[in-house]
């Protein structure tokens, strides 16, 4: 089959590779329904973090099973499954724990920006409909892989609550999840932190009660001036940079908790600062699978529409066009058609 | 009268100096019962915070009102007291969420190594018991005011539960008094990290179920051995040290929480690492008075006995050598008698 590569930064090709197979009695095969791409597939491609080229590229999926290794029991071939990009067994003290994200056996999902993709530790990793979900579902389907689940975790970890009040850090995918979230939790106020027109809409769409356009101090300001100079008791950090978890340092009230989910890049916190900040702080790669069965629920009731995310869809031979819409921030999530 | 003045590292005395008067019409003058030295106190003793000199010492504090100005209103002459080292209104938004820490119009107490002090914002800051307690309940009533307040929120910042596994780095006061608030907040293992014969027999009486002498990797190896590889859910950190922070950090199993309560000398994060850590922290200046009714009322029903923590009891007029013993590590906790 063709499988999408990355040789170095800015270099994605969709190229000839060996088809995915069964290596271990706990692995599966799927058949992708659809795939994307992820923001954190820019960071290599930005040269912002090392990898090894060519990589196998894609960690986002959903799809039917087509095999299944001796020790799977729990799907079949025929079922339609999603999956965390964590791959996890769902049975040690971290799993149990709700920390599949660290599970004893854990390792991260790669290849699935490819029509088929192999999925070790299935039977912890998989969660299958009842039924095959119509076509217009996939999408939805598709973004309780990762990018909702993470923006879920994002509100769970900043501890949302019902008629709280929420500041989204960050209009990425994620963010926008984080504001679909936030709302889903029953925030009352949602305050998105976002420059562009578009993702402001969507963010609105999604939940979002203000919008801040301003950022660094100014914007902290804003959010400052709209909490009655007492901040958010619950922030959603979505990006990962120095600036942008100031930004959350500085909107999340005393006794409140920031919830990070972009990977940390450059940035490190002062003991004594943080101490006299008293702010609560969770991060981490999202534990998305114990989150999965809530979230597809969710999806197939038609209570959500996370797939909106997705505002370019490409055939995945045009993967390498998916990246460069992203990094150019002409798309915010792309979608990639298979078949 | 007579007052502790801190004059430079290592130089404690105790000088005449001006009576303590009413300033504000918030203020509330009180004759202590009894005052003590705090884990803090050595900081500036140490010289490793800077401090200008000379400076009046002391924010551990009970005793009975003999004043106050014309806009107090929930305290009178006579009444007994205890006050939490942070003033706060107990109004302000801050104060309302529960972190009376970052109250509004804030600030630190000082001047309570002494006979008389001065309480501003008394009527946010003081709490009142019904009638003059017995003698035999001072020290516990002094310990509530501080080390206790910051002991039980290092067990509530760090979300002791019913049932769970709690770990306490550091075997100061304060560390002994986080083992005293998990017990009493029901953790059902306890695990003491502490390397002094008479800090471990004290950790046991309040409740530690497991002692662990080693430190540094050897004590973190240690810890992961008595709850099999997993670590614990909930870890205080009462020293506020790099290397305690690493223990802390150690032992905490992923989704777990680290309540630090140590001020942090030179200890810095890495975003990323503690991203993957997956640790949830809270640290920062206790907000006793949220606790303090609970707290006083534990006491009055002799449910616990903070006060044991006081292992040197000295006539104020010899805190000099009340300072040197601690530093020493000759005393965890020196109180100092008035009268």
């Amino acid at each position: 089959m063709y499988a999408t590569l990355m040789y170095g930064p800015g270099d994605v090709r969709y190229e000839q590779v060996a088809d995915p197979k069964i290596e271990k009695p706990t692995d599966a095969i799927i058949k992708l329904s659809a795939t994307c791409i992820c923001g954190s597939d820019l960071w290599p491609y930005r040269g912002l973090s090392p990898q090894e080229g060519p990589a196998h590229m894609g960690h986002e999926y959903c799809g039917v099973v087509v095999e299944v290794g001796s020790e799977v029991k729990t799907v079949q071939p025929g079922q339609f499954v999603v999956g965390s990009f964590c791959l996890s067994d769902n049975t040690c003290p971290h799993c149990r724990f709700g920390f599949p994200s660290a599970c004893r056996q854990g390792e991260f999902m790669t290849g699935a920006q490819a029509p088929y993709a192999r999925v070790p530790l299935a039977d912890g990793t998989l969660v299958a409909t009842a039924e095959l979900p119509d076509a217009d579902m996939i999408p939805h389907m598709l973004a309780a892989s990762d990018v909702l689940g993470t923006g879920w975790y994002a509100a769970y970890a900043a501890q949302v609550r019902e008629g709280g009040t929420a500041v989204v850090v960050g209009d990425g995918a994620v963010g926008l999840m984080g504001v679909l979230a936030a709302a889903q939790l029953g925030a009352e106020r949602i305050i998105a932190m976002s420059r562009h027109a578009d993702r402001q809409k969507l963010a609105r769409e999604f939940g979002a009660t203000d919008i801040v356009a301003e950022r660094g101090a100014d914007g902290v300001a804003r959010v400052m001036e709209l909490t009655d100079g007492v901040g958010a008791e619950s922030v959603l950090e979505c990006v990962g940079m120095g600036e942008s978890m100031e930004q959350a340092m500085g909107v999340c009230r005393p006794g409140g908790t920031i919830g990070y989910v972009g990977v940390p890049h450059g940035v490190s916190f002062d003991g004594q600062r943080l101490f006299f900040k008293q702010q609560r702080m969770l991060g981490g790669p999202a534990p998305v699978r114990r989150f999965l069965p809530d979230l597809m629920d969710r999806v197939l009731k038609r209570a959500i529409q996370p797939g909106k995310v997705f505002d370019l869809v490409l055939p995945i031979a045009q993967v390498a066009e998916g990246y460069k819409a992203m990094d150019e921030r002409r798309a915010i999530k792309t979608l990639l058609k298979l078949d």
